[in-house]
């Protein structure tokens, strides 16, 4: 029997997330919507991560219109998001009141297949919107789990996970690998196992950042994977994705079956270029190649790159190995968080104060916080001893933090028509709850839409110019 | 048993040849040749291709000089070139005399692995060179066989192919992929056929072009390649090869033993990034992201993009279809030659001509040299009646082109003498036969080192600039 393996296409949200700062307009999106929808993919993520903070903070746009719009061509093809469990497209946890609000409001729209992750992979922190995705009515509801490298983070474990998800009847589970650590054997592996011991169809999601994305695509496919994530060419590798022609090409010819047609991906490859040459001047250099440092060090390359300057402000550069055998250190005293956001900083600042004035000597509000359980349960307990330390007698919670929160959705919409917004919609209050400040500002119509960085996407060509006195030649826009 | 898989590293040549328009410095390459020699690489190929040529034309370098610098350094490692069988490193075929002092001087400067091609896989063209590089004493000397996509090219032609290589005792067999065609599946079945049928080491090399090059190299391996071609990752992906570290690493993981310290790999990176920074200008956009148009329409990037402009410059881009349909029909007429340059432009210029004017209507002086064997055999011989279309009644030679060839190396020291340039070396008499016109003028001192692309590597940051009467915030250098 042929294999299927479907493909999720993250060109509208992940792929210009990672290489160029969640920049891509709708209005742009608008002219090959209609082939998405003729590709043959399973599902688009195309709303959620950073998309509705940019569109709203940056671009001057509603995020809840960018689903709409999309929706009005995209018919056949689910339209996916990205949520970040209790904390949803924001920075905190938010009551579950609002939570399923935003859930609501987001099937309304038009998102039909829920990712929902959560950075500690406490599956508590992902029950409410879970639940409240099932009962609005969502076709696909996929519970996440981080992919962590750590001592506890045996494949048992995994299972165990994937086995809390399962019995909140997600359709699907996947391994969200954030800063792409996945190697092909790893994956390999974890697939076997969760599709050995779990029954639910397998999606697997990493970054091209290693440099090892498409084999590690290849061997998920090899060991059974339903489903694996890539982007579209011109919005490919580095920082983002594995290649969908690629993967799409190799995987037939190998006798999976994707259903995807080629032919499509042509015709979209092409606009997708011109978009990438518009949107040039986002795009860094150090994005577009891989990081392969994380195969050294096994620790996500922003991460990394925090860590050296934060060392770089203090003088303290030499003392950067000290810092990189300090990690795994701090890793296992906080109990093995995944290295993703927010997790991924608390542990690197610890690791170079730690390093820098002594363990634990000077310690941030934000390690505090992961020790009190207000991020969570973490995925091995932390010892009492790290907690005497850091907490003194203070006593962590242990119950679901948003279990602390008092209802606040009607709350919002009262501060928002008392700050002059008038009859508000729920989407509106949702923008206002999770942005105040920025939030408020869009509503009231006084964002303007971010230029262009210049001259990318304006002029091309090579051009002299005078830069502090000296002539140059230079080339623009390739 | 662990198999291993050696790891050749092209940083030093086809990575910047491909990317960076062969613009790299000896310069900049001394600072990380004793880590290059430590890293554990079987060879590093940094000599051949358009070394030589870009050398003495654009960067006012003595070719000849860079192997005895590398040489200085690299003590453990193989120092390895690109040669183009009896066309060299230039673009016509020599006299035997001229490729055999040609080998002899590599030999001798410092060149241990030679890498022997012909664009039309005839063998014969490859014979002058192999037994030189036998003779002085190169301590590998391979064959190559270009990679082709067409009916003839069986896998049992491969075969056979390797079978000639292997009577001229080659040391091991590679198959040269130039244009990132070569899929995971293709490879796969290739090195199977080729190690249970030839009982040579086999080494496989491909460029990144169709996003597939990782995928296509562990598959490689997996079928029990004993070689594998990479570059580091700063001169990895697009256009450029699969990248080394990565490589190393999944293929490490899943069992394979290729001999190479990680370690030394993250300091030579270091360097190499800063390189990518300064040769920055060279690099294209559209070298830096895979085409995945070689995955539908099974031709080359480059060969697609001539035709592209061909088609333009005859305002008939309406008429690609016909000339995509074309492409197949020439290179079976002209013997199935493999699509590398000079055939890919032969067969592509050739099948734009076809639908613009009739078949054979007009037909080029590079085509008819082709049929009539001026470049050697084809794979496939060509039919009486296409020879009769396109020659009249004039017949194809059927020796050796270099037959037809008579000794020309004292003819052209005497020339240079002539010339002015007093007891010149074998080197310089090399440099002159092989580029009557540049080599000259290098030689005479008449080559000035062309400047950076400014600002690349000289101005980094954002500046105000005026472009055009507008002004602009460009960012420089990232």
């Amino acid at each position: 029997m042929t294999q299927e393996v479907k493909i999720i296409d993250l060109s509208l949200r992940d792929g210009h997330q990672s290489l160029a700062a969640t920049r891509m307009r709708t209005r742009d999106m608008i002219p090959i919507l209609e082939l998405v929808d003729e590709a043959g993919f399973y599902s688009i993520e195309m709303w959620g991560g950073a998309t509705f903070d940019v569109m709203h903070r940056f671009l001057n746009e509603n995020p809840w219109e960018r689903i709409r719009t999309v929706r009005k061509y995209v018919k056949d093809t689910h339209c996916q998001m990205l949520l970040r469990g209790q904390n949803l497209v924001g920075y905190r946890h938010y009551s579950d009141d609002v939570v399923d609000k935003f859930v609501q409001k987001a099937v309304e729209n038009g998102i039909s297949f829920f990712r929902i992750f959560d950075a500690l992979n406490d599956v508590r922190n992902l029950e409410t919107s879970i639940k409240a995705a099932k009962k609005y009515g969502a076709e696909h509801v996929q519970g996440s789990i981080c992919y962590v490298i750590s001592p506890v983070h045996t494949l048992e474990k995994y299972v165990e996970t994937a086995k809390e998800l399962a019995e909140l009847e997600v359709d699907s589970i996947v391994i969200k690998d954030m800063a792409g650590m996945l190697s092909p054997k790893a994956i390999y592996d974890l697939v076997k196992a969760l599709k050995k011991e779990v029954g639910l169809p397998v999606n697997v999601h990493s970054h091209y950042t290693s440099g090892m994305g498409t084999m590690t695509m290849l061997k998920a496919a090899e060991a059974g994977a339903d489903m694996i994530d890539t982007a579209m060419s011109p919005w490919a590798c580095g920082t983002s994705h594995p290649p969908t022609e690629s993967l799409v090409y190799a995987l037939e010819e190998l006798g999976f079956k994707t259903g995807v047609n080629m032919d499509v991906l042509m015709e979209m490859r092409k606009h997708l270029l011109e978009l990438r040459e518009k949107y040039a001047g986002y795009i860094k250099m150090l994005s577009t190649i891989p990081d392969t440092r994380v195969l050294k060090y096994q620790i996500p390359g922003g991460m990394f790159s925090n860590m050296l300057s934060q060392l770089e402000e203090q003088n303290a550069l030499d003392r950067l190995e000290e810092v990189l055998e300090e990690v795994p250190r701090v890793q296992a005293d906080l109990g093995y968080p995944p290295l993703v956001t927010p997790t991924s900083q608390i542990v690197g600042v610890q690791a170079v104060l730690n390093v820098l004035f002594g363990r634990y000597k000077m310690v941030t509000k934000e390690t505090k916080d992961l020790v009190r359980g207000m991020y969570g349960r973490t995925p091995a307990p932390i010892s009492e001893e790290i907690i005497k330390l850091i907490l003194g007698d203070e006593k962590p919670i242990t119950s679901r933090p948003a279990d602390l929160l008092e209802p606040e959705f009607e709350k919002r919409r009262q501060e928002l028509v008392e700050a002059g917004i008038e009859n508000p919609s729920d989407e509106d209050v949702l923008v206002y709850t999770l942005f105040p400040v920025t939030g408020l500002k869009f509503l009231k119509g006084e964002i303007s839409e971010e230029a262009f960085p210049a001259p990318a996407g304006e002029v091309k060509g090579e051009y002299e110019v005078e830069i502090e006195g000296r002539k140059y030649r230079v080339k623009i826009g390739e």
